[in-house]
């Protein structure tokens, strides 16, 4: 039954299960037939067209993406990201104008994810452009994985003689002190800076 | 940019907004390109093969769902449900062998879904068959809205003379009192039944 195909195509994707990939593909079904039609084909379009960049990772059409390309920005600043979603997040703060690299993960001995599996080497072959990083900034989130990952990072580029900084942790603007977890908060005592 | 379309397609999906569809975007752009396919060509050929049934609104590849074809199923009984995939949890129980009626939706107001938008005419059309049905099982879900069709029905079905039934409401087997909601407790208290 082609209704069967579907929910299993749609079971593999994130966060989704049997029950939610059923309720995606009944609601599919009961939308117009062009519904479908435009999902298949945005889905060949984007397969079919966009590739990931040599340099930092990051979607592309061509070889090289639309930042690593663009002139106005500096290349000797880097700023290390697990994903593709966080270097669009981070783009659209506009606070950022230094090149990125996307690991596409993060270190995950719990799910067989190693250095390896990162793209660590590709980010350490960015050493031997004519001009070499400066800089490097570790984005990675502040959880277990990507602490680590920052850690690991850390130790290997500072072999580099290059400077490594992290993301700044602390209260979140616009939270209530009241609400924040207690780990957030610690940290925000420990890194407490003058006013 | 085809990413963007593809983004915009998966956020009209319920329980999608556009964080979740980008995130499912680059999900599937890092798989290998033949999982988009797949996806795209079951999305194609369910809408293709798949309709709903003319007599119970199930999901069929022809004019009546195999359900409704299988002689060795009670006509005379007719389950109503809310939806495709309650009818399936239904049929997953194994203890039905009635015949079934999708509504495809419940009565919300504040939605402006009124008994028109639902598939109550094509239920009363189901009286004028050879063997008309001499019981109507009410199976939408115990909410405010499915309550509210459950009784919207057994008000205009009681007046053609039929049985007409509820699902029980009570303690869900091998739940625990002390976790079960108030309502619920209540509820189950009410009816209770002799041992």
């Amino acid at each position: 039954m082609p209704l069967n195909k579907l929910v299993h195509e749609l079971a593999k994707l994130p966060a989704v299960g049997e029950k939610t990939a059923l309720r995606l593909a009944l609601h599919i079904l009961r939308q117009p037939a062009e519904y479908a039609q435009t999902l298949a084909k945005a889905l060949q379009e984007t397969i079919g067209s966009t590739r990931f960049c040599e340099g930092c990772g990051h979607l592309s059409s061509g070889a090289r993406c639309s930042i690593c390309r663009d002139p106005n920005r500096d290349s000797t600043i880097i700023c290390v990201v697990e994903d593709v979603a966080d270097l669009m997040a981070i783009e659209k703060t506009q606070s950022f104008c230094g090149h990125y690299h996307v690991l596409h993960g993060s270190l995950s001995p719990i799910d067989g994810i190693g250095p390896d599996q990162l793209r660590i080497k590709e980010l350490l072959a960015r050493f031997a452009a004519p001009e070499p990083p400066t800089e490097i900034i570790l984005a990675t989130n502040p959880d277990v994985n990507g602490d680590a990952t920052a850690l690991y990072l850390s130790r290997l580029l500072k072999q580099r003689g290059v400077s490594v900084t992290r993301l700044a942790s602390g209260l979140p603007i616009g939270g209530h002190i009241e609400y924040i977890d207690q780990s957030t908060l610690a940290r925000a005592f420990e890194r407490r800076a003058a006013f």
